[in-house]
Protein backbone atom coordinates (compact mmCIF):
# COMPACT_ATOMS: atom_id res chain seq x y z
CA UNK A 1 0.00 0.00 0.00
CA UNK A 2 1.01 3.34 -0.92
CA UNK A 3 0.22 6.10 1.77
CA UNK A 4 -0.14 9.64 1.56
CA UNK A 5 1.76 10.72 4.12
CA UNK A 6 5.15 9.82 6.09
CA UNK A 7 2.86 10.35 9.33
CA UNK A 8 -0.09 7.86 8.40
CA UNK A 9 2.34 4.93 7.08
CA UNK A 10 4.34 5.45 10.84
CA UNK A 11 0.84 5.39 12.24
CA UNK A 12 -0.47 2.42 10.44
CA UNK A 13 2.67 0.04 11.22
CA UNK A 14 3.02 0.37 14.71
CA UNK A 15 -1.00 0.13 14.95
CA UNK A 16 -0.75 -3.51 12.88
CA UNK A 17 2.06 -4.76 15.20
CA UNK A 18 -0.96 -5.22 17.60
CA UNK A 19 -2.53 -8.72 17.49
CA UNK A 20 -5.65 -9.38 14.87
CA UNK A 21 -4.79 -6.32 13.50
CA UNK A 22 -3.91 -6.01 10.15
CA UNK A 23 -2.92 -3.09 7.58
CA UNK A 24 -5.58 -2.80 6.97
CA UNK A 25 -7.99 -2.20 9.76
CA UNK A 26 -4.97 -0.48 10.53
CA UNK A 27 -5.56 2.30 8.58
CA UNK A 28 -9.61 2.19 9.51
CA UNK A 29 -8.28 2.83 13.26
CA UNK A 30 -5.94 5.25 12.25
CA UNK A 31 -8.43 7.25 9.54
CA UNK A 32 -11.18 7.27 12.54
CA UNK A 33 -8.87 9.19 14.84
CA UNK A 34 -8.12 11.59 12.34
CA UNK A 35 -11.75 12.06 11.91
CA UNK A 36 -12.24 12.47 15.41
CA UNK A 37 -10.83 15.17 18.12
CA UNK A 38 -7.40 15.47 18.65
CA UNK A 39 -8.02 14.99 22.10
CA UNK A 40 -9.08 11.48 21.57
CA UNK A 41 -5.67 10.59 20.32
CA UNK A 42 -3.91 12.25 23.12
CA UNK A 43 -5.90 10.29 25.89
CA UNK A 44 -5.42 7.22 24.20
CA UNK A 45 -1.79 7.39 23.89
CA UNK A 46 -1.38 8.58 27.20
CA UNK A 47 -3.53 5.28 28.63
CA UNK A 48 -1.26 3.03 26.80
CA UNK A 49 2.17 4.89 27.83
CA UNK A 50 0.55 5.53 31.81
CA UNK A 51 -0.50 1.74 31.74
CA UNK A 52 2.95 0.61 30.03
CA UNK A 53 4.92 2.51 32.50
CA UNK A 54 3.42 2.18 35.58
CA UNK A 55 1.87 -0.88 35.66
CA UNK A 56 2.87 -3.28 38.92
CA UNK A 57 2.12 -6.85 39.32
CA UNK A 58 1.49 -8.21 43.22
CA UNK A 59 4.28 -9.21 45.12
CA UNK A 60 2.28 -12.32 46.25
CA UNK A 61 0.18 -13.58 43.20
CA UNK A 62 1.64 -11.71 40.44
CA UNK A 63 -1.36 -10.53 39.46
CA UNK A 64 -1.61 -7.10 37.68
CA UNK A 65 -1.69 -4.21 40.66
CA UNK A 66 -1.70 -1.19 41.18
CA UNK A 67 -0.28 -0.98 44.38
CA UNK A 68 3.09 -3.68 45.50
CA UNK A 69 0.12 -6.16 46.58
CA UNK A 70 -3.40 -6.50 44.82
CA UNK A 71 -6.99 -5.64 45.85
CA UNK A 72 -7.67 -9.72 46.01
CA UNK A 73 -4.43 -10.63 47.94
CA UNK A 74 -4.93 -7.77 50.10
CA UNK A 75 -8.77 -8.60 50.71
CA UNK A 76 -9.85 -9.83 53.98
CA UNK A 77 -12.98 -11.13 52.53
CA UNK A 78 -11.41 -13.90 50.51
CA UNK A 79 -10.45 -17.25 51.78
CA UNK A 80 -6.95 -17.69 52.20
CA UNK A 81 -6.87 -21.76 51.95
CA UNK A 82 -7.50 -21.55 48.52
CA UNK A 83 -5.55 -20.88 45.87
CA UNK A 84 -6.60 -20.96 42.43
CA UNK A 85 -3.38 -21.29 39.49
CA UNK A 86 -4.25 -19.64 36.38
CA UNK A 87 -2.25 -18.77 32.71
CA UNK A 88 -2.87 -15.26 32.84
CA UNK A 89 -4.87 -12.25 34.07
CA UNK A 90 -7.98 -12.78 31.17
CA UNK A 91 -8.03 -15.74 33.83
CA UNK A 92 -8.16 -14.22 37.06
CA UNK A 93 -10.87 -11.92 35.27
CA UNK A 94 -12.59 -14.15 33.87
CA UNK A 95 -12.81 -16.53 37.03
CA UNK A 96 -13.94 -12.87 39.03
CA UNK A 97 -16.82 -12.51 36.63
CA UNK A 98 -18.12 -15.52 37.56
CA UNK A 99 -18.75 -14.44 42.02
CA UNK A 100 -18.41 -18.46 42.38
CA UNK A 101 -14.68 -18.09 43.72
CA UNK A 102 -13.78 -16.61 47.03
CA UNK A 103 -10.16 -17.65 47.38
CA UNK A 104 -6.93 -16.50 46.09
CA UNK A 105 -5.12 -16.68 42.72
CA UNK A 106 -1.28 -17.61 41.86
CA UNK A 107 -1.00 -16.22 38.12
CA UNK A 108 1.68 -18.30 36.23
CA UNK A 109 2.60 -15.85 33.33
CA UNK A 110 1.99 -18.47 31.05
CA UNK A 111 2.54 -22.24 30.26
CA UNK A 112 5.28 -24.71 29.82
CA UNK A 113 5.73 -25.01 26.09
CA UNK A 114 8.95 -26.58 25.01
CA UNK A 115 8.06 -25.53 21.39
CA UNK A 116 7.38 -22.01 22.03
CA UNK A 117 10.85 -21.98 24.19
CA UNK A 118 9.09 -21.51 27.50
CA UNK A 119 10.04 -23.89 30.67
CA UNK A 120 9.40 -23.77 34.04
CA UNK A 121 12.13 -21.40 34.66
CA UNK A 122 10.35 -18.53 32.86
CA UNK A 123 7.06 -18.91 34.43
CA UNK A 124 5.89 -17.99 38.73
CA UNK A 125 6.44 -21.72 39.80
CA UNK A 126 9.08 -21.03 42.25
CA UNK A 127 7.49 -18.38 43.94
CA UNK A 128 4.08 -20.43 44.12
CA UNK A 129 6.17 -23.55 45.61
CA UNK A 130 7.74 -20.85 48.24
CA UNK A 131 4.54 -19.14 48.78
CA UNK A 132 2.81 -22.57 49.98
CA UNK A 133 4.60 -23.19 53.28
CA UNK A 134 4.57 -19.61 54.15
CA UNK A 135 0.62 -19.50 53.53
CA UNK A 136 -2.43 -20.76 55.05
CA UNK A 137 -3.05 -22.62 51.92
CA UNK A 138 -5.10 -26.23 51.64
CA UNK A 139 -6.04 -26.49 48.49
CA UNK A 140 -4.46 -25.72 44.78
CA UNK A 141 -7.13 -25.75 42.22
CA UNK A 142 -5.33 -26.11 38.71
CA UNK A 143 -7.17 -23.85 36.24
CA UNK A 144 -5.44 -24.42 33.36
CA UNK A 145 -6.09 -24.89 29.73
CA UNK A 146 -6.94 -28.42 28.14
CA UNK A 147 -4.54 -28.87 26.28
CA UNK A 148 -0.90 -30.63 26.14
CA UNK A 149 0.33 -27.67 27.26
CA UNK A 150 -1.52 -26.71 30.12
CA UNK A 151 -1.39 -30.90 31.01
CA UNK A 152 2.03 -30.75 31.04
CA UNK A 153 2.18 -27.81 33.62
CA UNK A 154 -0.44 -29.38 35.61
CA UNK A 155 1.69 -32.55 35.50
CA UNK A 156 4.69 -30.73 36.40
CA UNK A 157 3.10 -28.51 39.53
CA UNK A 158 1.55 -31.82 41.13
CA UNK A 159 5.47 -33.07 41.14
CA UNK A 160 6.07 -29.96 42.67
CA UNK A 161 3.33 -30.01 45.62
CA UNK A 162 3.96 -33.54 46.61
CA UNK A 163 6.06 -32.41 49.85
CA UNK A 164 3.42 -30.70 51.01
CA UNK A 165 0.33 -31.63 52.53
CA UNK A 166 -2.19 -30.16 49.44
CA UNK A 167 -5.84 -30.91 48.06
CA UNK A 168 -4.86 -30.62 44.18
CA UNK A 169 -8.02 -30.30 42.44
CA UNK A 170 -8.68 -29.29 38.44
CA UNK A 171 -11.94 -27.19 37.14
CA UNK A 172 -14.90 -29.05 35.90
CA UNK A 173 -14.51 -30.26 32.07
CA UNK A 174 -17.75 -31.52 30.74
CA UNK A 175 -20.97 -29.97 28.69
CA UNK A 176 -21.42 -26.11 28.58
CA UNK A 177 -24.25 -25.15 30.49
CA UNK A 178 -26.54 -24.09 27.47
CA UNK A 179 -24.58 -26.31 25.42
CA UNK A 180 -26.36 -29.02 22.83
CA UNK A 181 -25.21 -32.82 23.28
CA UNK A 182 -24.92 -33.44 19.50
CA UNK A 183 -22.60 -30.81 18.56
CA UNK A 184 -20.20 -31.46 21.80
CA UNK A 185 -17.02 -33.36 21.01
CA UNK A 186 -16.59 -37.11 21.54
CA UNK A 187 -13.84 -36.55 24.72
CA UNK A 188 -16.09 -33.86 26.14
CA UNK A 189 -19.13 -35.96 26.03
CA UNK A 190 -17.44 -39.09 26.86
CA UNK A 191 -15.25 -37.61 30.22
CA UNK A 192 -18.50 -35.60 31.03
CA UNK A 193 -20.09 -39.31 31.29
CA UNK A 194 -16.91 -40.92 32.93
CA UNK A 195 -17.12 -38.13 35.62
CA UNK A 196 -20.84 -37.77 35.78
CA UNK A 197 -22.07 -35.53 39.22
CA UNK A 198 -24.76 -36.76 41.66
CA UNK A 199 -28.02 -35.28 40.30
CA UNK A 200 -28.87 -31.86 42.57
CA UNK A 201 -32.41 -30.19 42.20
CA UNK B 1 -15.50 -6.51 33.76
CA UNK B 2 -13.94 -5.90 36.96
CA UNK B 3 -10.48 -4.68 36.23
CA UNK B 4 -7.20 -5.45 38.35
CA UNK B 5 -6.34 -2.09 38.00
CA UNK B 6 -6.98 1.64 37.02
CA UNK B 7 -4.36 2.30 34.67
CA UNK B 8 -5.13 -0.92 32.63
CA UNK B 9 -9.34 0.19 32.77
CA UNK B 10 -8.42 3.60 31.52
CA UNK B 11 -6.10 1.74 28.47
CA UNK B 12 -9.11 -0.72 27.77
CA UNK B 13 -11.45 2.34 27.74
CA UNK B 14 -9.55 4.29 25.29
CA UNK B 15 -8.86 1.54 23.22
CA UNK B 16 -12.56 0.47 22.79
CA UNK B 17 -13.61 3.86 21.29
CA UNK B 18 -11.90 2.43 18.34
CA UNK B 19 -14.29 1.30 15.76
CA UNK B 20 -15.02 -2.84 15.67
CA UNK B 21 -12.86 -2.77 19.02
CA UNK B 22 -14.84 -3.89 22.25
CA UNK B 23 -13.90 -4.12 25.71
CA UNK B 24 -12.80 -7.98 25.09
CA UNK B 25 -10.84 -7.21 22.22
CA UNK B 26 -9.65 -3.82 24.06
CA UNK B 27 -7.66 -6.09 27.09
CA UNK B 28 -6.51 -8.64 24.75
CA UNK B 29 -4.58 -5.77 22.86
CA UNK B 30 -3.35 -4.24 25.87
CA UNK B 31 -2.23 -7.25 27.76
CA UNK B 32 -0.45 -7.89 24.64
CA UNK B 33 1.12 -4.78 25.04
CA UNK B 34 2.58 -5.03 28.37
CA UNK B 35 4.17 -8.87 27.58
CA UNK B 36 6.56 -6.97 24.83
CA UNK B 37 8.90 -4.36 25.73
CA UNK B 38 7.85 -0.78 26.77
CA UNK B 39 9.41 0.81 23.36
CA UNK B 40 6.46 -0.96 21.54
CA UNK B 41 3.91 0.90 23.54
CA UNK B 42 6.03 4.37 23.23
CA UNK B 43 6.60 3.84 19.37
CA UNK B 44 2.56 3.10 18.90
CA UNK B 45 1.50 6.14 21.27
CA UNK B 46 4.06 8.56 19.51
CA UNK B 47 3.41 7.28 15.69
CA UNK B 48 -0.28 7.71 16.81
CA UNK B 49 0.27 11.32 18.46
CA UNK B 50 2.82 12.51 15.60
CA UNK B 51 0.08 11.64 13.11
CA UNK B 52 -2.45 13.75 14.68
CA UNK B 53 -0.95 17.02 15.73
CA UNK B 54 1.05 17.30 12.52
CA UNK B 55 -1.16 15.99 9.57
CA UNK B 56 -2.09 18.63 7.07
CA UNK B 57 -4.38 17.81 4.00
CA UNK B 58 -3.61 19.16 0.84
CA UNK B 59 -4.59 22.25 -0.54
CA UNK B 60 -5.90 21.37 -3.35
CA UNK B 61 -7.21 18.06 -3.47
CA UNK B 62 -8.11 17.57 0.50
CA UNK B 63 -6.49 14.82 0.60
CA UNK B 64 -4.03 13.67 3.69
CA UNK B 65 -0.24 15.29 2.95
CA UNK B 66 2.83 15.74 4.57
CA UNK B 67 3.13 19.13 2.47
CA UNK B 68 0.85 22.06 1.55
CA UNK B 69 0.12 20.37 -1.46
CA UNK B 70 0.17 16.67 -1.94
CA UNK B 71 2.68 14.47 -3.76
CA UNK B 72 -0.28 13.81 -6.53
CA UNK B 73 -1.63 17.74 -6.89
CA UNK B 74 2.24 18.12 -7.23
CA UNK B 75 3.29 15.25 -9.22
CA UNK B 76 3.96 16.49 -13.11
CA UNK B 77 3.42 13.01 -14.77
CA UNK B 78 -0.37 13.12 -13.64
CA UNK B 79 -3.14 13.95 -16.06
CA UNK B 80 -4.28 17.91 -14.79
CA UNK B 81 -7.59 17.19 -17.44
CA UNK B 82 -9.02 14.48 -15.49
CA UNK B 83 -10.60 14.91 -11.58
CA UNK B 84 -12.03 12.09 -9.55
CA UNK B 85 -14.37 12.99 -6.85
CA UNK B 86 -14.22 10.58 -3.95
CA UNK B 87 -15.56 10.06 -0.38
CA UNK B 88 -12.23 10.02 1.76
CA UNK B 89 -8.55 8.95 1.78
CA UNK B 90 -9.36 5.34 1.59
CA UNK B 91 -10.51 5.15 -1.87
CA UNK B 92 -7.58 7.27 -3.23
CA UNK B 93 -5.80 4.50 -1.75
CA UNK B 94 -7.81 1.86 -3.14
CA UNK B 95 -7.57 3.62 -6.62
CA UNK B 96 -3.97 4.38 -6.58
CA UNK B 97 -3.21 0.46 -5.67
CA UNK B 98 -4.79 -0.25 -8.99
CA UNK B 99 -2.21 1.73 -11.39
CA UNK B 100 -5.33 2.35 -14.02
CA UNK B 101 -5.58 6.29 -12.80
CA UNK B 102 -2.85 9.22 -13.82
CA UNK B 103 -5.43 11.75 -12.82
CA UNK B 104 -6.03 13.93 -9.98
CA UNK B 105 -8.62 13.73 -6.80
CA UNK B 106 -10.79 15.48 -5.13
CA UNK B 107 -11.34 14.39 -1.28
CA UNK B 108 -15.00 15.17 -0.36
CA UNK B 109 -14.46 14.30 3.09
CA UNK B 110 -18.02 12.49 3.21
CA UNK B 111 -20.79 12.40 1.55
CA UNK B 112 -24.37 13.80 1.72
CA UNK B 113 -26.10 11.84 4.26
CA UNK B 114 -29.42 13.84 5.64
CA UNK B 115 -29.96 10.89 8.53
CA UNK B 116 -26.50 11.34 9.86
CA UNK B 117 -26.79 15.66 9.11
CA UNK B 118 -24.40 15.41 6.83
CA UNK B 119 -25.37 18.42 4.29
CA UNK B 120 -23.24 19.76 0.86
CA UNK B 121 -21.61 22.53 3.41
CA UNK B 122 -20.10 20.28 5.28
CA UNK B 123 -18.13 18.79 2.46
CA UNK B 124 -15.65 20.35 0.77
CA UNK B 125 -17.76 20.80 -2.79
CA UNK B 126 -17.54 24.37 -2.89
CA UNK B 127 -13.50 24.22 -3.07
CA UNK B 128 -14.13 21.71 -5.76
CA UNK B 129 -16.46 24.13 -7.84
CA UNK B 130 -14.08 26.62 -7.20
CA UNK B 131 -11.20 24.67 -8.43
CA UNK B 132 -13.11 23.79 -12.06
CA UNK B 133 -12.45 27.59 -14.00
CA UNK B 134 -9.17 28.20 -11.92
CA UNK B 135 -7.93 24.59 -13.58
CA UNK B 136 -7.55 22.70 -16.90
CA UNK B 137 -10.24 20.16 -15.51
CA UNK B 138 -11.98 18.81 -18.17
CA UNK B 139 -13.56 15.50 -17.33
CA UNK B 140 -14.71 14.78 -13.96
CA UNK B 141 -15.08 11.33 -12.97
CA UNK B 142 -17.71 10.03 -9.63
CA UNK B 143 -16.01 7.37 -8.31
CA UNK B 144 -19.00 7.73 -5.44
CA UNK B 145 -20.60 4.63 -3.58
CA UNK B 146 -23.91 3.06 -4.90
CA UNK B 147 -25.93 3.90 -2.07
CA UNK B 148 -28.60 6.03 -1.68
CA UNK B 149 -26.03 8.87 -0.09
CA UNK B 150 -23.90 8.15 -2.86
CA UNK B 151 -26.12 8.87 -5.41
CA UNK B 152 -27.47 11.99 -3.93
CA UNK B 153 -24.23 13.38 -3.63
CA UNK B 154 -22.98 12.76 -7.47
CA UNK B 155 -26.90 14.26 -8.54
CA UNK B 156 -26.25 16.99 -6.01
CA UNK B 157 -22.80 17.60 -7.71
CA UNK B 158 -23.78 17.42 -11.75
CA UNK B 159 -26.16 19.85 -10.45
CA UNK B 160 -23.63 22.36 -9.66
CA UNK B 161 -20.85 21.68 -12.42
CA UNK B 162 -23.67 22.56 -15.05
CA UNK B 163 -22.47 26.42 -15.77
CA UNK B 164 -18.78 24.62 -16.88
CA UNK B 165 -18.54 22.92 -20.22
CA UNK B 166 -17.77 19.86 -18.21
CA UNK B 167 -17.67 16.15 -19.40
CA UNK B 168 -19.02 13.78 -16.02
CA UNK B 169 -18.61 10.28 -15.83
CA UNK B 170 -19.01 7.51 -13.25
CA UNK B 171 -17.47 4.43 -12.67
CA UNK B 172 -18.21 1.88 -14.36
CA UNK B 173 -21.34 -0.46 -12.61
CA UNK B 174 -21.09 -4.52 -13.52
CA UNK B 175 -20.23 -8.00 -12.74
CA UNK B 176 -16.78 -8.02 -10.82
CA UNK B 177 -14.00 -9.72 -12.30
CA UNK B 178 -14.49 -13.47 -11.29
CA UNK B 179 -17.64 -12.69 -10.11
CA UNK B 180 -20.00 -15.36 -10.92
CA UNK B 181 -23.05 -14.48 -12.84
CA UNK B 182 -25.63 -16.97 -10.49
CA UNK B 183 -24.34 -14.92 -7.51
CA UNK B 184 -24.63 -11.01 -8.92
CA UNK B 185 -27.88 -9.38 -7.58
CA UNK B 186 -30.25 -8.88 -9.69
CA UNK B 187 -30.30 -4.79 -10.20
CA UNK B 188 -25.73 -5.11 -10.91
CA UNK B 189 -26.60 -8.10 -13.26
CA UNK B 190 -29.57 -5.87 -15.04
CA UNK B 191 -27.83 -2.74 -15.54
CA UNK B 192 -24.80 -4.75 -16.64
CA UNK B 193 -26.59 -5.92 -19.67
CA UNK B 194 -28.18 -2.66 -20.41
CA UNK B 195 -25.27 -1.28 -20.38
CA UNK B 196 -23.02 -3.46 -22.15
CA UNK B 197 -19.59 -2.54 -23.64
CA UNK B 198 -18.53 -3.41 -26.92
CA UNK B 199 -16.67 -6.65 -26.66
CA UNK B 200 -12.76 -6.14 -27.07
CA UNK B 201 -10.33 -9.15 -27.87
Amino acid sequence: MNFPSKLIENAVNEMSKLPGIGKKTALRLVLHLLKKDEENTIHLAEAITNMRMQIQYCRECHNISDAEVCAICNSPSRDRSLVCVVEDTRDVLAIENTSQYKGLYHVLGGIISPIEGVGPSDLHIDSLVRRIPESEIKEVILALSPTMEGDTTAFYLTKKFKPFNLKISTIARGIPVGGELEYADEITLGRSIVRRTAYEL
